[in-house]
């Protein structure tokens, strides 16, 4: 037979057992807490309509997008999760249910340059809740207390969850004149952290062409820190002059005050009037978060809200509001830097049941016994000797080895190993079961590393 | 601003957020049993080299492929996720501890052409365990036992699991001397079902050429019925004649004895000496499920042993055996017959807390609280009318809903009314979590309907 070359394409993440098993813990703890926020899963395809995923048109997504014919049909990978939300909101309009939130963990297509740590194919894990006609400011409050729950779920102490109001810049702006040149001006500020301020003002003077007196006051306002308190009270003082701006700090104060009922501690909360988002659509609260210890990364997680989701599809009111968390590349990074603890085990099961006897029967009805009280539970059914057995246990680092010989089965037991630290125990199947649940719930590590 | 017609592509499943809740519960089953037996989650991409895809070549895959270029790359995306396995463990082979078992539930694409209930893009849940060089008969076994597992965890019982094995079936033909026909006429026999014993007999005949003796030795064969005892005992009668024959009764009597062990019931697992999978591949044990009151819906969870998985790819012996369920087409089949039980909540969380004050902290602490102890709760945060309010808890079909007004908050307390009964209760906060924690959990009602 001839034989070709396996390969997996450039910029496809795809992970050995023990990676994947790291992967699989943070998708579950975005999952569970989407769930537990009622966050409908929601499935869209892979492949659409390419005139209907290009809609908005133009620009990078256009370079970037995978497309291509299947018979008379012109088709596409998504991008995003956001313009197949839109088209599926547009589509069953009259028959969800407003406010309609969903959560959707999917991967998306980008054709990129290949370069490290640039992925081609990635997990977007987002959540939006979309009004009809009308949506509550308490939703841009929930957004960010829901960040807040999935890193404290990947076991994070040092985040920051940053905070703005698109109002109130777009207000503020308009208070200097500037109403027309706020899109450029809000990419320009968005740049702030990585150009530095006096990188700013010279777009802002040179390419946006404003004058001394309206950069000086930009940047003063943009230089606005302290506590939350402090910089609500900064920002009173520009209040009563633009009426975008007071309701955009009303918004932001109402966002502030919610976000402690939500169980939010001070120290992962900042508002921070430089965040913009590059995007035009953001409209009202937009997010960023940040690894304290880890800025280099960027934001981790992003959003905002928005008046206008579907727009392209159909004639309807949808604001809305959401935040989307790329987790290929956060993983990727993650893992590159050595946060994704170790000490967990990485099997995939909890414990490996190892026949020392000729008799399949109790081996099985063992194993059957451990999984039915809750355990991932392996049996290894080759014919080897102890000593190969005892390798694919460390091999495979499973936690726990479960030993069923002549001795064990004669008094109704089995040895348990705990791999780690070589320690045994006799123990019946229902003491063995108890045993390694409860020493693998003892072992509540956190998912991702601080140092 | 100019709209476009949204529409999803036909042969896509895109389901409603009740319809995908209840897809999500039998993707959570599978999930969970996969992962009790030890099986690896894995996750390869899902564009793949198209040379790599279609090493194997030809036939119905190539033309049904969706296979595009992107800069100077032949892609294509997969169609069944077995090849993308293959490549893999070839890939690599020594990163990996054999044996190896992953299992993927993953979509994959087929251009068919568009009928009723066939898509082109559909969900596979594969488990597989590949062996280096060999594989224990326990695994064979074992498989069949997570069958029973699967269907079980989705509230089946009237299901049968049917095996078979090919060394059998390959011995026989060869006592008749018909090796070198043994794939036409297994392939011919695999339509019994469908076609009925005379048709087979003639295509026996006329196309395979057998004589009149050898075509009624084969429908004589595989008329053997009745329990795996009996079946076992009738074919203990060809014994001695084929060695490859007495092998495989060998391992059909393993796998029988210990499916014992594993707890899997005699009604639901039967020797089946007519079932041969179509595929060459398979060289020990087969296996079919069908759901024994819709036997119109065919094998809803197939596949065998096979020795060769990834002879394309690597020059190495790696046996396997593994099965496939294909998801979306099963669920569309149980959903059009009415199969998927109505009685389970469709709604994305257990709780909707309702506040009926202009105080949020409240409700947004009650909620949280109600979280904290396992539910998922959707806090309605739109300034709407009692009625309007109670409207979209029904709409959403949320089981409990939880009001805060005035009386509620005086007493520090929450009112959680039972959406189906209408059945009123004025709780703490912990008694409501404990109170709706409780009714759900009662609520163990199967996800499949037998009737």
């Amino acid at each position: 037979m001839d034989i070709i070359k396996p390969r997996t394409l450039s910029g496809f993440m795809e992970l050995l057992p023990g990676k994947q098993t790291q992967f699989e813990r943070l998708m579950s703890v975005l999952r569970d807490t989407y769930s537990s926020y009622g966050f409908a899963p929601l499935d869209t395809p892979a492949i659409e309509d390419a005139q209907i995923l290009l809609a908005k048109g133009g620009g990078e997504t256009e370079k970037q997008i995978y497309r291509f014919q299947k018979g008379d049909s012109d088709l596409a990978l998504r991008f995003d999760l956001t313009v197949p939300l839109a088209k599926y909101v547009a589509l069953h309009y009259n028959e969800l249910t407003f406010p309609f939130r969903r959560y959707q963990i999917s991967k998306v297509y980008r054709g990129e340059r290949a370069q490290r740590g640039r992925f081609r194919e990635f997990y977007q894990a987002d959540i939006d809740i979309i009004g009809d006609g009308k949506l509550d400011i308490l939703n841009e409050a929930e957004i960010p207390a829901i960040i807040y729950k999935v890193f404290r779920g990947f076991g994070l102490k040092r985040f920051q969850i940053r905070v703005n109001n698109r109002k109130i810049l777009t207000g503020f702006y308009a208070m200097l004149e500037l109403a027309k040149k706020s899109g450029d001006i809000m990419r320009t500020v968005d740049k702030l952290d990585k150009i530095g301020p006096e990188k700013v003002k010279k777009i802002l003077l040179e390419d946006c062409g404003l004058t001394e007196l309206q950069a000086d006051e930009i940047l003063k306002f943009i230089a606005i820190r302290g506590t939350n308190a402090q910089v609500l009270s900064a920002l009173e003082g520009y209040a009563g002059k633009n009426e975008l701006f007071d309701l955009g700090l009303e918004e932001l104060k109402a966002v502030t005050v919610n976000l402690a009922a939500f169980g939010v501690p001070e120290e992962n909360f900042a508002v921070d009037l430089t965040i913009a988002r590059g995007l035009d659509y953001y409209t009202g609260t937009v997010y960023e978060t940040t690894l304290l210890d880890h800025p280099e990364i960027g934001s981790v997680c992003s959003g905002g809200r928005y008046d206008n989701l579907a727009g392209y599809y159909i004639d309807k009111a949808l604001p809305g509001v959401g935040i989307s968390i790329g987790l290929t590349r956060l993983f990727y990074v993650l893992d590159e830097q050595g946060l994704l603890n170790p000490n967990l085990p990485t099997a995939p099961c909890d414990a490996l049941v190892l026949p020392m006897t000729a008799d399949a029967a109790c081996a099985i009805s063992l194993a059957e016994s451990l999984r039915s009280n809750g355990l991932k539970v392996q049996l290894y059914g080759e014919q080897k000797k102890f000593k190969q057995k005892m390798a694919y246990a460390d091999k495979i680092g499973v936690p726990f080895a479960v030993l069923l010989g002549e001795d064990e089965l004669a008094a109704g037991k089995c040895t348990v190993k705990n791999m780690q630290t070589g320690q045994q125990e006799l123990l019946t199947p229902e003491e063995a079961a108890a045993y390694i649940l409860s020493a693998l719930t003892a072992n509540n590590a956190p998912l991702i590393l601080e140092k």
